[in-house]
């Protein structure tokens, strides 16, 4: 690849965190606004830019531990930029975006900081498997870093001022991204999805609001940031992962004493097509690592290590296979071209 | 397995014959009747004993080119009879039928003569690929030596008279098994078989008469015995086999042409099944090793010698495997036996 994405991928594929047979990731990110600017729907271009500067150079001598490089997303290709997306260190819409705006990412990109996204700030740190308190640790740090050297939009009122209502106050969300084939497979996921609803936090797909689930991998995260604090915010959210990773946790077990074999098969053969499948589309692919994942996690499958399984779900994303060959694929070049990833990787460890 | 059922498999699954790509094997028998017995359908039991014994004598003293084994049925298990019948050495109805009766095995199995099936003799002869000349020739050679030593029931106007007028005259059925999975996947099976009805041919499935077509597989014999030479009746099922090969052949490189990526996939995918399963019914295990099979002789597959995937085709037949076990097994037992049976076979070829 080249040195914006790195070869490997982030400390939050490795699966070594917490209940990292169910949690894929913890991430938390804030929104912060500099009060001297305004929000991004009323700048003008030339102070959009002056902004950018200003904070990338913020950025560039906060103190944070450990070094960040910082990117301006119009100097980077848009092939470099759709792999960050896929690696969840952007959104979509900064991708997408123009004008100047940027990205500064952290060694390990556990840390990854949006300039110019819908708020001038967007603060993300992002981890594997359930470390909601270490996540915030780190990232109540690096915000504290940068309040040093900005002055943030802030209201004793209403706390952080945000570009959007919806994020006013602690500028504050925490998701939680699951993995829960057992729960899909026995069709109880939708018992789970409404109770967390009804204590509002929001489900979303593995690419975020607006995505659908895929590989039965569900995020949640909390819908209010305004009138409580971010310590009782982490908390709701802390205190009801757990009981959904109980309920996942049932379900496998559940699957396998009903029928072991059938169990074991499913899994085997999905390994079997990713192993030998010779055009893959993406939905097959998460489907059949989802039942891998899950397959290597029960002990089923104990020949590779699930930090490649993992790996697997972001390096055969669309942008990643493009980038390797420096150029747009149609569909098929990318079904070909993700099946031969895998393949090669997977026989490794025949 | 046991001295009945060897464990390989017959010469015609050893895949060496002339095109044996498309041609599993040429199948020749002939049905013969003692003249001083009745028919079967009309004999007393002791007779129908004594029948046989005299018949086994005739056959162990006869001077074939190989040695013989004979097995009086009643004296072998339903499992090692079921087995024969899964090898195609004697039909279904001699395997369940009562009383005396038998079967002379050659030694690499190409030569079967069954005693008191349908008719007091019906030899056979099977050899691998389309080699309908050699079969007959050793046949003849087989059915003359035993016309020395047995007076059968014969007519100078029908010719030689069999307990089911279909097979008055000579006898005589030709059957060329063929593997046709391009003309399936090409949607054209459906006219050549039509063509194959048109010139008096029948078509069967795996296992012949009143059997479903599995696996791509397909007999083609003749319908006509009376008022034909052998000679005759061989060179017309002879002379279209040919077309029907051809018409395959052009189907496969077609099907390459158009689209050789998705058929290498669905050739591999259904190998990195066979390799991985873990429970495995009957018919995906046919039409997988179908697609192999073809792989394989496309040279798309070159990891595995062709015997291997032709053996398959016999041990996982549900007898076979039970054999193995020495007992009977469930749907569910045997699915499982069957997935361990190819997955340990095949992972000696990684």
């Amino acid at each position: 690849m080249n040195s914006i994405v790195s070869d490997g991928v982030g400390e939050w594929l490795s699966g070594t965190g917490p209940e990292s047979d169910i949690v894929m990731s913890t991430r938390i990110r804030l929104a912060r606004n500099v009060a001297s600017y305004p929000f991004l729907s009323r700048i003008a271009a030339p102070r959009r830019s002056e902004l950018e500067r200003l904070l990338k150079g913020r950025l560039e001598k906060a103190d944070f531990a450990g070094s960040i490089n910082y990117h301006n997303l119009t100097e980077i290709s848009a092939l470099e930029r759709q792999c960050l997306v896929e690696r969840h260190l952007i959104s979509r819409e900064h991708e997408e975006a123009e004008g100047d705006r940027g990205v500064a990412l952290g060694a390990d990109e556990s840390l990854s900081i949006m300039v110019n996204e819908e708020d001038h700030l967007r603060l993300q740190v992002l981890r594997s498997g359930f470390q909601v308190d270490a996540a915030w640790e780190q990232l109540r740090n690096v915000d504290d870093r940068l309040e040093s050297s900005i002055d943030y939009a802030f209201s004793t009122r209403f706390g952080y001022l945000t570009a959007c209502p919806t994020n006013v106050g602690t500028g504050l969300r925490v998701s939680v991204m699951l993995h829960l084939p057992a729960l899909v497979l026995s069709k109880t996921i939708k018992r789970v999805f409404r109770h967390i609803t009804d204590i509002n936090l929001a489900v979303r797909g593995f690419y975020g609001e607006g995505t659908q689930p895929s590989g039965d991998f569900f995020q949640i995260s909390n819908q209010v940031t305004l009138g409580k604090s971010e310590e009782e915010i982490i908390r709701h959210i802390a205190s009801h992962v757990p009981q959904i990773i109980k309920h996942e946790r049932i379900k496998r077990e559940q699957l396998i004493e009903k029928n072991r074999l059938k169990f074991e098969d499913r899994v085997w053969r999905a390994y079997g097509m990713l192993e030998r499948a010779r055009s893959i589309t993406s939905e097959e692919t998460m489907d059949y690592l989802s039942a891998v994942r899950m397959g290597v996690h029960l002990g089923l499958i104990d020949t590779i290590p699930i930090g490649l399984v993992n790996e697997f779900f972001i390096l055969t994303q669309p942008a990643h296979l493009q980038l390797q060959e420096d150029r747009e694929l149609d569909a098929e070049e990318r079904n070909q071209k993700r099946a031969n990833l895998i393949r090669e990787r997977l026989a490794k460890y025949r």
